[in-house]
């Protein structure tokens, strides 16, 4: 079984404003809410993709109860440890051209819970896999290298998308997939990244380090997969950019559904960016139906290593 | 029994940000959630002086839940009609010197659910008393008047306390009580009101068109109360004001909880101004310590009709 594991989860409550009047009642129409965080994205996309997985992390009041009833609608199976206070609220404003986030920081986890959640992690399989990341909850700043040494003392493979400034936590323990993109593998070696030479570089010091596997994302440049017997590279099919929220959790979960049932890296690879074009190019999360519109279209190309 | 009617309910999420950064991510901490909406507020504060009611009108959705959790918190009982959507959601920004408000509309009311509502309010008794207002809710534009047509033919005495427009929907249905705080009574009479004189005369024409007691708030110049026999009059007591979020409420609750206990008019009403001064001058609705603090200051005055 696939688990996914989101530490701070979120209802992400979107709605249009021209602009916001400071100090001034502003009315706004159709506005909704959705269940947010990196392994709930995953969960709902392996879900779309055919694939089943159990949901996990911590949630807690009337905020945790919508993201259990979303999941419990799309009939994903979800195991959260229970917290007492609500759990995160963002606010995300969508103006003509840009975005105004207004995120919370969301609840303290205390060393109880986090225990709870580990020994229900100690318990997962060889053949199961963890997909864990995003940012950590209050309270634990090191829950991410917990989770993977965990993980690899337990042989439980796992997959870890985090911000960079969390890799030296984890690296070590020899993650099954990371996925930063230029931005945050640039942040973990204190550079900046612009070009696709550099990113290989660097791609090749993660496995170094440990990654078994590195898919780095280039925004408009595509993206570069890595492992210890290829690199492959594909572009972005050129079209015009709905969201880019959750395309790189679309990813994760194109290339783990794909590889754990046909074991075919390239193909994984391949499915992996036709999903998360799915995700970038419609409204809401890639479905198979949306991800089979790009599949064929997706052209990976091997680099000699 | 005491009732209170809220038709579009809120969850008010309130946090302090120095500025928001339009187009950017912002970061808060320690935002809060509020159950909120006119009877609510009521509800609230009538329990806080030990004065039960029941709370009705349409709850929907995790939004809704949490307010009926916020009741139940504090014993409050209540008995809404259950909608699908989500009840609303106020986005409430505290920056130093002022507020920014991001309101959404709430859901629509359908026709069905707006005859279950006016079931149960046919089905108060004549010493029951409803105390209802705000705005409407999507959807049913004419509900207020609908329900004081209602309670009107029923016998059941009832408070309105709405936005100036709504004002030629209920006055001749005769109300117990009306709250227009100065800027209200303009917009009905279609005219700027400035002066205690004007007031006065405008608040006489409330009476004329059906309102059977008049209460107007007039912010720092205190407030007025008006019915056949009486005309009295209330100066502020100068203090810091904290917040003034749920002021008019507090005066309609403590009106209500000393009135239905005395039927001392006069003694109602400088009830009624210690209430709103608690809350205006703390944190939160008023409580009974907090109202005690003001009210053998309160100074009311009796003036000659």
């Amino acid at each position: 079984m696939i688990y996914t594991c989101t530490l701070n989860p979120a209802v992400d409550y979107k709605f249009n404003l021209e602009n916001v009047n400071i100090g001034k009642l502003n009315r706004v129409e159709n506005a909704n809410f959705f269940a947010g965080g990196k392994g709930i994205n995953v969960s709902i996309v392996l879900k779309n993709l055919g694939t089943d997985s159990i949901a996990t992390g911590f949630l807690g009041g009337f905020t945790g109860d919508f993201i259990k009833s979303t999941l419990k609608n799309r009939n994903i199976k979800y195991e959260f440890i229970d917290i007492e206070l609500p759990s995160r609220f963002n606010v995300k404003i969508k103006h003509p051209h840009m975005e105004t986030e207004i995120n919370a920081d969301g609840p303290h986890i205390s060393n109880s819970k986090m225990s709870e959640l580990l020994i229900f992690i100690q318990e997962m399989k060889k053949d199961d896999l963890l997909i864990t990341g995003g940012s950590t909850c209050k309270g634990q700043p090191e829950a991410h290298g917990v989770i993977a040494q965990i993980c690899h003392e337990h042989g439980i493979p796992f997959v870890m998308d985090t911000p960079g400034k969390y890799y030296s936590q984890f690296l070590k323990y020899k993650p099954f997939l990371v996925k930063p993109n230029i931005q945050e593998l640039g942040d973990y070696y204190g550079t900046k990244i612009t070009k696709v030479e550099q990113a290989i570089f660097y791609g090749k010091k993660l496995l170094e380090e440990g990654a078994e596997r590195v898919i780095i994302s280039m925004g408009k440049n595509g993206s570069i997969y890595l492992d210890q017997y290829y690199i492959y590279r594909s572009n972005l099919i050129h079209s015009k950019v709905t969201s880019s929220v959750g395309s790189g959790d679309s990813m994760v979960a194109g290339f783990i559904s794909s590889y754990l049932s046909d074991k075919d890296t390239q193909k994984a690879y391949q499915f992996a960016v036709a999903v998360a074009q799915a995700t970038t190019f419609h409204e809401g999360l890639a479905t198979y139906e949306t991800t089979m519109k790009y599949y064929y279209d997706v052209n990976v190309k091997e680099i000699s290593k």
